[in-house]
């Protein structure tokens, strides 16, 4: 680990440092685990490079125009005096297109892929407006600009000011880090240091409505080595569960109905929080911030109390496809065990945050258990939100449908693309960890990847298979020099193997991983087996959604079943499954792209239930019907014929 | 059926009519039944009684003294200039009062007891204060008089000023029959012709945002033969879902924000609609009103409106408790199937409108499955809304809590405990129908009732037991005449015998009902066997919280299992039940009052749950271990140490 802590370290050397992925740890001095430079890991196959390439083939032009139809370059115009007419869309229109331009810059980064497109041209260019549209005194929001000059920081609980900035920044890291490109980081920085001479102790009190800067600060304070960027991020942890919205709110409109503090996560105090709680996504980037400050200040009670947070999350209030907020009534959480099906949120971002919040953790603490759960996000509800063409997205995925669903080219608040698309573009980054002595690999899939001077060449078919082969050449020529190679054990995984050259190799077990410290040699082969075998899955009996019912899992793939895949006269609506038959695994290369689907057994209900809520239990019901089912990948679902689709199912 | 239409009747007709129930239709043209005169049926014994009574005794006086306590009193006493100081409470504070009046006007009615308290003098002295507090136009409302009286007739959408009208007329209605004094009934007729004066065709347009007054009208038509209280009614029922609400509230505040118009079932004209939908209370209000609009006037679209959203509330959006309203948000009705049990509504409220609804409905057609549900939510979610101390309420009514839930005392909101109360007071009407020529038996409790020239001696330990015995005796001292005594064949029985003077009987099925015509002698013997064992219910598997889950229910009756029944070690919420082995009924006089518990078998999991939501399936699960339960009547349920209850639970 670096001893130098950021104060004693010039600004020089942190432009120095060779360009990283969105979040870098690497001279944090409280991270477990140290981050990656951007080119230390590529993706080289698999689903998840398939999603990354339609991303940076079709999502991103897509975005553009629809960023352009709906009005976002339009406002930006206007502000930088470069277009004329009305101004369009709601309040945090900015931020939609800041996590566009924030995809296309790490799209920006050499993948050497001659199919890929070079969309350094619209990168440019929006920067150059982005820079144009700027006052003078570095503030840059359209919306404040152009409609409404006098509200400038009057609304900080409603108006989405700070979340537009927090957006603006993570895409100027990106812009400079994925594509070279300094310019909209000098503008982030002006537009930084505004906020930093307006909001902190002795100024003005304040915290975004909407959390996210606090993610964009720190990174910035990364990327720049400016202390005081990491400050304003603390001091708006601060502020929250002090009222502040409230009496905002108030002085603003003192007859507007007082909301529920918790919807802003304003009821407790950062440090004294215990549950996740109101909005989704506000509270869950409000966590990556605190994880973020946590990794450079090392405050104990900022990872306490997000370590609380975790366990109320993952143990009370997460859907089993890693999603996160159960009702749509402010899109929220909902207390422990209510995650209902289909009148269920699981907002994309909210997934999205998910995986955001839980790489900072599994940096944190260099835990698997984090990894584990950014696995079931990412694998399940994030692929979910994103169609297969590129092209539509889901906003809410419920876990259950009952009748034709299909996903939206765009939305009226169009958060959810854009997030994905900076997910996928930047998703080598969270494939692995490591620094001189040692290598982590999270997630397995097709991939390089350089770190601890070892060059590994990752062969899979994971999540279809679960053999993982990385075959090992130095890339630094020294020899004689142990390193440790360290793999996570996925949660799911009931027994796992290690060889190493075609032998059973002994390995330490430590914080959730298989590690193999030894003298590398060119050509070694490290495999790990893990059991992928399709498995029912039961949920605690306490959520009654899922409760009684069952749902089919494969490694870190949640499975569904869609109504296209049974016959017209067997309704997945009233399916029930046999879970004494086997599961059996079926690979279709010709279905979603290829997909390993998993075929069962169940029973339909007789057409009684017609015109009845309840009935007297008659088990096994004289009528059943025995069937036989394929299901497929939960992330890949709603991409055929719309119709209903079950991930939890009763038992015949 | 009369022939003559109401108008043709006069007004003096109405009043020398025998005084009735809450529904009085012996002269509607359209009524299948007719409802009996207030002395005509009278409960005599069982827990129905054993509650009404409570209410008498306990309840009315505590209701007193809470009203008392919260300004209810107070407000009137300003309004009738009879005391000082600030106004208090919520804006629809008067309802609370005119329903509670309204269970005291029928607690008057003589029951031949000598332990129920004379409450005579609240009624008196209350109908004095309503009296004094009239405005010279006839209008009457503590805070629109006292409070804001520029606002009168100005927020129908949100003010509750039609509805606090519709408990004032029900009030006076229940005054003028139960207790026999007609002045409060010339208060509400005052109130109501200003209303007439106000409202409809060619004067203002508007309709109650809280439906209600749309009952109360048609009731106020039936007490006096005025046809412009009917005519209102169906005025108010015309001018939903045309916008009325939302051009109210543009007009009155064009920077609120605009609802949902569903939520005042303003979405769609009455007569279009074909769901229930919006806030619970508000559309099954609506939907009574609609009803007895049909019985009076006859109007198909009427009647086939209240059919199809029948449909819907039964075969999609019920509780097995006869519940309905599945989210606290908006207390409102959710898409179909969507009824989870914890997170859910289901205000006591909600479940009285489903009783005088259904009540309406069976009035109509005459069919039995009305009287289901009225059953089905009558001993299941009112009798739960209400503690067998008589001063304790739910407000909402779970079907699975995790935690200690008690009820209390009193509410903010305090529109269910005097509900409650009026049902309560009023329960004798609903148990029977009858004309000349026939008379119906809904309902079976220990009971007289005396219709079309007899009077039947109804013994049975009902719901705890299936056996009715109806002894007959002539009460017109007449011969010779044929007479069909009607009762009803409820849903949950699987088989029945009828037994005349000992003997199995034949009989004619009709609507829902087993019907026997003939000569009735002095002391025939009348037996109707019902089907009672315990049985396991499933639910629809579209029923996403209790698809995969069973629960008990015996008769009429839901059971549930609270932690008080179970060790320590046994923790309900990881109980799963085990189908294959059979329900046992078990008297216990002892508890609660006497109730007919159920004893069954099952499995507690093990502790491995801790910190997992999922897990894959070991079915049996090596660790489980069996355990015997014991299950009490929902109705009967939080009388006891609070703890976590379960409805629904998952098999073994």
């Amino acid at each position: 680990m670096s001893t130098a802590t950021p104060a004693e370290t010039s600004v020089a050397s942190w432009v120095a440092h060779a360009p990283t992925g969105p979040v870098d740890t690497r001279r944090s001095p409280h991270a477990a685990l140290r981050t990656l430079d951007l080119a230390a890991a590529r993706l080289r196959g698999g689903p998840l490079l398939q999603r990354q390439q339609t991303c940076l083939r079709v999502s991103l032009a897509f975005g553009a125009e629809q960023l352009e139809e709906h009005g976002n370059f339009h406002d930006l115009k206007l502000t930088a005096g470069l277009a004329q007419g009305p101004y369009k869309g709601p309040v945090y229109i900015d931020s939609d297109l800041h996590k566009w331009l924030e995809a296309v810059a790490w799209a920006c980064a050499d993948r050497s892929n001659a199919d890929d497109p070079d969309v350094r041209p619209m990168l440019t260019r929006t920067i150059d407006l982005l820079a144009a549209a700027q006052a003078e005194d570095g503030y840059l929001n359209s919306h404040f600009q152009v409609k409404d000059p006098a509200g400038r920081f009057r609304d900080l609980t409603g108006a989405h000011e700070l979340y537009c900035f927090g957006h603006l920044a993570q895409a100027a890291v990106a812009a400079a880090r994925g594509a070279g490109d300094a310019k909209l980081l000098a503008v982030a920085r002006r537009f930084g240091d505004l906020l930093c001479q307006t909001f902190g102790p002795g100024q003005r009190e304040g915290a975004p409505g909407h959390p996210g800067p606090e993610m964009a600060l720190v990174e910035l304070y990364r990327q720049t080595g400016e202390r005081r960027y990491l400050e304003l991020a603390r001091f708006f942890l601060d502020q929250r569960g002090r009222g502040f919205f409230a009496r905002e709110r108030q002085a603003n409109d003192p007859a507007r109905p007082v909301r529920d503090p918790s919807y802003w996560q304003d009821a407790t105090p950062v440090r004294e929080a215990d549950e996740v709680v109101g909005h989704a996504v506000r509270q869950l980037y409000l966590l990556g911030g605190v994880a973020d400050v946590y990794l450079e200040t090392g405050e104990q009670a900022l990872l306490d109390a997000a370590l609380r947070q975790w366990a109320d999350f993952t143990q009370r209030k997460m859907y089993i496809t890693g999603g996160a907020g159960s009702t749509r009534h402010g899109e929220a959480f909902e207390t422990g065990y209510v995650l209902p099906s289909a009148a269920t949120y699981c907002e994309t971002c909210a997934a999205v945050a998910v995986v955001l919040w839980a790489w900072r953790m599994l940096l944190a603490t260099g835990e698997s258990c984090y990894a584990d759960v950014m696995e079931r996000a990412l694998y399940n509800n994030v692929l979910a939100g994103i169609g297969l063409d590129g092209r539509s997205w889901f906003y809410v995925n419920p876990l259950a449908t009952d009748g034709p669903v299909k996903r939206q080219a765009w939305f009226g608040c169009a958060c959810c693309p854009p997030n994905a698309m900076r997910l996928l573009a930047s998703l080598d980054h969270y494939l692995a960890t490591g620094d001189d002595d040692s290598v982590q690999i999270h997630h397995f899939a097709p991939a390089t990847v350089v770190a601890a001077g070892l060059r590994l060449s990752i062969e899979t078919s994971y999540p279809w298979g679960g053999h993982v082969h990385l075959r090992v050449q130095r890339a630094d020529g020294a020899t004689g020099r142990q390193t440790e190679i360290a793999l996570r054990l996925p949660d799911w995984s009931a027994a796992h193997e290690l060889r190493i050259n075609g032998r059973p190799a002994a390995s330490e077990h430590a914080r959730g991983y298989v590690r193999v410290r030894r003298v590398w040699r060119e050509g070694d082969d490290l495999e790990l087996r893990l059991d992928m075998q399709p498995r029912w899955v039961e949920a605690h009996p306490r959520l009654e959604s899922a409760g009684g019912r069952l749902a089919i899992q494969a490694g870190p793939v949640v499975y569904c079943i869609e109504q296209a895949d049974l016959r017209e006269d067997e309704d997945v609506r009233l399916l029930r499954v046999d879970a004494r038959q086997p599961l059996g695994p079926v690979w279709r290369g010709d279905l979603l792209g290829g997909v390993m689907t998993v075929e069962g057994c169940g029973f339909v209900d007789p057409g009684r239930w017609t015109g009845q809520l309840y009935r007297p239990l008659s088990n096994p019901h004289p009528r059943r019907r025995a069937v036989s089912f394929t299901a497929i990948p939960y992330g890949w679902w709603a991409n055929r014929v719309p119709g209903p689709m079950r991930v939890w199912l009763p038992r015949g």
